[in-house]
C-alpha cells in the first residue's frame, strides 16, 4: 500500500518527509497511495441463489456502487429503487466534455468547451487488470476498454530544482539508475562485499543478470556506447541508406543522476494499481455509467436529494426532495443500501447506532483538484513525440496526463494539466475555476513552452467544491481503519453502507463495487435468514 | 543493439554462451536484435525542391520502402510505375485473417479459417514511437494506430527447467528480482564496499532511491509484506466490506530467483525496441499498406515477377513476367529503385558493378516462423486475466503474444502461439504448416492448458518458404557491415537499392521507409546535378 515515494519508516516520518523534500503535491499522491493500493477480491459475478421473498430494497445514490447493487439485487428478485442527486447517473465517474456544464459549491458554472471527442475524467480515469468486478461489469454492459498509456519512456520527469528546471526525458532517467544500480551492485560482488550473503555461484549469475538488465559494458560498467544508448536513446538516431550509422549518447553521471532526484518518478510506475496492462473505457469513465444505465437506468429516480434516513421495526424510509420542483417526498423499503460519500451523509438525519455515527464521522476525503486544458494541436506528440503517458514533475500541477486514445489526430487536443492533492488541493479550490485554469497553464509551460501559443480553453474541477461529495475519496489513516473500518461496513438494522470508503481502496470504482457486492450478499443472507 | 540477451562480450561469445545455456530459440531473438535496434533518422516529411525535369523512376516492389519512394518520388514531378511480384501491395506489412490463403514454396496452400476480426501479421507487428517515418506515414495516410501491449505484469515468464516447468508471472519475477537488487546494493552501501565509488551524501541518496524502487521495509529488506506485495501482488486480493483486507504474497528465495533464470525475460521490455509507447495499426499491419496504396496504389502494377535488371546510358530495362497470364514484358525508365529482397535479387540477372554485387550477396536473412492459433474463447483473459502482452518461454515457440486488441471480446480469439528463429526456425521451416501448428499447439499447451480444449485452426508462416522473399529480414554481421554496408546502399549507375536491408535496423519497416527516403534524395540530387 505505497507507491513510489513509500519508505520503510512509519507513515507519518514518511509524509513529513516527502513533504519536505518534494512539495505538498508528492505529499498528496503518497497519502492518496494508502489504502487503495491492492487488487479486488471479486471473484466473477455473483449469484443471490434463495428466494427474496418480494423484499423491497432502496439504494441511496447511482454511482458504481449503487449501480451494482441495483443490478444484482434486481436479478435475484429484489423490488429496487434507487435515489440520486445528480441529473445523471455515475456518481464520480464522470467525464467531461463539450456542451458539459458544472456548478461548484459557492455557485461558479463552468461550461466545458471542449472540442468533439475530447473530454477528460474528473473523477477516476483509469482501470488496472486487476479490478476484476469492474471490468468485469464493463464486459456484461458493452463497455469497450482500451489500453491507458501509464509509462510512456519518452514523456518527461521534471524538477524545479534539477537541470535548471530543464525536463528530462523518463527513459534517460530511467536507463541511467538501472545502470548504475546493475554496476555498483557488480562491483560490490566482484569485489566479494556481499560473500556473506550471495553464494559463489548465485554470484555469477547476478552478474549475468546485472550485465543483461542494467545495459552493462564487457567490465560490467554503465558507460557510453551502443549498450546504454540501447536503453535510453541514441545523440543521433540511426536509420537507413547512407549516414545512417547511429551515435550514442552520454549517459549522466551518477552524481548528477542521484542529486537530481528524478529517480523518484520511476517506481510509483512498478506499483500494483499501476503495472501494464492498465485500461480506461473508449470515450471517457462516463461510458462506464452509460454501461450501469442501459441494465438498471429504469430503476433510478435522478434529482432525489435525501435529507433524512430513518428506520423502525418495519422498514426504512427516506426523505428527499425533488431538486428540480422542489417538491418534498418520500420513499420507503424493507432495506436500505446507502451509498452516499461520507461528507454528505454525515449531514443527513438518520437513526443508526453510535458505531455507525461515529464511523461515519472518522474519514477525511481527498482534496484532489483536476484541470483539463484543451490546445489548438496535440504538440506533445507532434513536437514531443509523447504519445501518451505522464510527465511528472514538482510543481504544483504533480503532473501533466496525455491522451490515451486518437493518437495522431489533427485537431485540437485536450490533455490533464493537473492533478494534485494535498494542500496543493486546498490552494487551488479556493480559486476561481478559472483562475485553476490560468495558474496550471502557467506552471505547464514550464514544461511545454508552447503552451501559451496553442491555448484554447479548459476546465476544472476542485473535489471539495463538488456539492454531492465533498472532496475526493475516503482517506482512512491506519488508526482509523482499526477503530472504525468494520463498524462502517456491518448492518445497523435495516441499513448498510455500500462505495469506495467502505473498501479497502479508497479512490478507486473497485472498491465501491467489491463493497456493495460484499453488502448485497450480507444483506441477502440476512433476508433469508429473517 | 543488443537486447536483454546481450552481454558485454564479443558478439560471438555471446550468441554461443546464449545457445548454450538458453537454447536455440532464445539465440535466434538475441541475433535478430544485432542491427535493429535502433530508432529512426527520419526528420519529418521531406521535401524534393527542384525541377524533376520529367525524368521517370521504376520502382521494384511495393512494400513499404517502395511505396515510400512512389509516394514521394510522384509528388516531386517525376513520373512513377510499380512493379510487383505479389497480387497485393505491402509486401512483408502483411496480414493474414479469415479466407485469406498462401501458398509457401514447395506449394502447401493455407486458407486462413479466423473468424471475423481476428489476424495475425506474419511480418512487422509492431511501431516503436521511434519510428517517426512510419508514425509519420501512418498519420498522413489515415492509418489508425492503438497501443501494442508489450509487456503485461501478469503474463508469463515460463522455463521448462524453473518451477517444475509451471509458468510465473512476470509481476512476481521482476518485483523480487528489483527487490532483491535493492536490498544487495542498500547492504553493499551500508557497510562501505563502495565507499570509494560514492560518497557518503549520494549514499544516503542512493538508499532513498533504492528503498522506494525495490520496495524494501524499514531495514532495507525485500521481504513479505504490505510494500513487497505492493508490487508482485497479494495471496488474497484485497476487496470492499467485510473480510476485505488483503494478504500479502510470500516473495521467491533470492537462490531460487537467480537459479531460475527467469529474470532473462525482464531487461528486454527495457530495450529501445520495445519501450512504451508501442503502437500496432488497428486491424493489422496490412492497414499500412491498405494506406499507401489509397495514395499510389495507381502507380502500381501486381503480378509483376521480374526476371532481369539492365542499365546503359540511356536508362533502365526491366523484364518481368506477368504471372497470371504468362506473358513476358519489358518497363523502362531513367532510374531504377529497387526494394527487392536481398535473397531474390541475388538471383535476378543485374547488371551493377562487382561491389554492389558483392553486397548483395552478403546478408543472410533471417529464419522466422510465426505461428497463429485461433480458440474458442480467449481463455487468457477469461481465465488467466491476461489482457495483451506477452508470455517468454524457453519452449521452441519462444513466446506466447495475446491480441493487444479487443479486450474482452466473447468469441473467438488468436493468439500468435510462436515467434521464433535460428535452428529452431529451420526446423520448423522444413515441417508441413499443419504439423508447425501441431507443434506449438502441443508445447504452448504446457504452459496454457486451456490449448486442448479450446483449439479451433491455425495457421502458420515459415520466412524461408515465403516465395517473394526467401527469410525474414536481413541479419547484418558487423564485419559484414564494414565491408559491404555503404556498397549496397550507394548508386550504380541508375540503380539505388532501397529496404529494410539497406538501413541499420533489419527487420523493422523504419529501416525500408528511411532507407527509401535516403534513397529518392540522393537519386534527385544526382537529377538535379544532370
Amino acid at each position: 500500500m505505497t507507491d513510489n515515494n513509500a519508505l520503510p519508516m512509519s507513515k507519518r516520518d514518511l509524509l513529513a518527509m516527502i513533504g519536505k523534500t518534494a512539495g505538498a503535491s508528492a505529499m498528496y499522491m503518497a497519502m492518496s497511495s494508502f489504502g487503495q493500493a491492492q487488487a479486488s477480491n471479486f471473484k466473477g459475478p455473483i449469484k443471490l441463489d434463495g428466494d427474496a421473498k418480494g423484499a423491497t430494497v432502496l439504494i441511496l445514490g447511482a454511482g458504481v456502487a449503487g449501480m451494482t447493487a441495483a443490478l444484482e439485487l434486481s436479478k435475484a428478485g429484489y423490488k429496487v429503487q434507487v435515489l440520486e442527486y445528480n441529473d445523471r447517473v455515475g456518481g464520480r465517474s464522470w467525464t467531461l466534455k463539450g456542451g458539459d456544464t458544472f456548478t461548484e459549491l459557492g455557485g461558479a458554472k463552468q461550461l466545458c468547451q471542449f472540442s468533439a471527442g475530447n473530454y477528460i475524467n474528473p473523477g477516476p480515469w483509469r482501470i488496472p487488470w486487476h479490478h476484476h468486478g469492474l471490468i468485469h461489469y464493463c464486459h456484461e454492459l458493452g463497455v469497450a476498454l482500451e489500453p491507458f498509456m501509464q509509462v510512456n519512456y519518452n514523456a518527461y520527469v521534471h524538477s524545479t530544482t534539477a537541470f535548471g528546471g530543464k525536463p528530462q526525458r523518463y527513459r534517460h532517467i530511467q536507463a541511467d539508475f538501472y545502470g548504475y544500480v546493475g554496476e555498483l551492485l557488480s562491483k560490490a560482488v566482484n569485489t566479494s562485499a556481499l560473500s556473506d550473503t550471495v553464494t559463489k555461484e548465485d554470484g555469477e549469475l547476478l552478474l549475468e543478470a546485472l550485465r543483461g538488465w542494467g545495459g552493462l559494458d564487457k567490465n560490467m560498467r554503465y558507460v557510453k556506447g551502443q549498450t546504454s544508448s540501447n536503453r535510453r536513446g541514441w545523440d543521433k538516431e540511426p536509420g537507413g541508406g547512407l549516414s545512417a550509422e547511429p551515435i550514442p549518447s552520454d549517459p549522466l553521471t551518477l552524481e548528477t543522476l542521484l542529486q537530481s532526484k528524478l529517480w523518484r518518478s520511476i517506481g510509483g510506475n512498478l506499483t500494483w494499481d499501476h503495472e501494464f496492462t492498465i485500461f480506461q473505457p473508449v470515450g471517457g469513465m462516463e461510458q462506464v455509467a452509460k454501461g450501469f444505465e442501459r441494465a438498471v437506468g429504469h430503476l433510478v429516480k435522478l434529482n432525489s436529494k435525501v435529507t433524512a434516513i430513518q428506520q423502525d421495526a418495519k422498514g426504512v424510509t427516506v426523505s428527499y426532495v425533488d431538486t428540480k420542483s422542489g417538491a418534498k417526498a418520500q420513499a420507503k423499503a424493507d432495506y436500505c443500501i446507502c451509498t452516499i460519500p461520507l461528507p454528505i451523509l454525515a449531514q443527513i438525519d438518520m437513526n443508526v447506532g453510535p458505531d455507525l455515527a461515529a464511523a461515519i464521522r472518522a474519514v477525511p476525503y481527498s482534496t484532489s483538484v483536476k484541470v483539463g486544458l484543451e490546445f489548438k494541436r496535440r504538440f506533445w506528440e507532434q513536437d514531443d513525440k509523447i504519445y501518451g503517458g505522464i510527465t511528472s514533475t514538482d510543481l504544483p500541477i504533480s503532473q501533466i496526463s496525455y491522451p490515451s486514445s486518437n493518437y495522431g489526430a489533427k485537431g485540437p487536443g485536450v490533455l490533464l494539466g493537473a492533478y494534485t492533492g494535498g494542500s496543493t488541493g486546498f490552494e487551488l479550490t479556493a480559486l476561481p475555476p478559472a483562475e485553476r485554469v490560468a495558474r496550471a497553464l502557467e506552471w505547464g509551460s514550464q514544461i511545454h513552452p508552447q503552451y501559451k501559443e496553442e491555448f484554447m480553453n479548459g476546465v476544472s474541477v476542485g473535489w471539495h467544491r463538488v456539492p454531492w461529495v465533498l472532496g475526493c475519496f475516503g482517506q482512512w489513516s491506519e488508526e482509523a481503519r482499526a477503530q472504525h473500518y468494520k463498524n462502517l461496513c456491518q448492518r445497523d438494522g435495516r441499513i448498510m453502507l455500500a462505495g469506495e470508503h467502505a473498501s479497502y481502496y479508497g479512490g478507486w470504482q473497485e472498491g465501491g463495487i467489491t463493497s456493495a457486492i460484499d453488502a448485497i450478499t450480507r444483506l441477502h443472507q440476512h433476508v433469508l435468514a429473517s
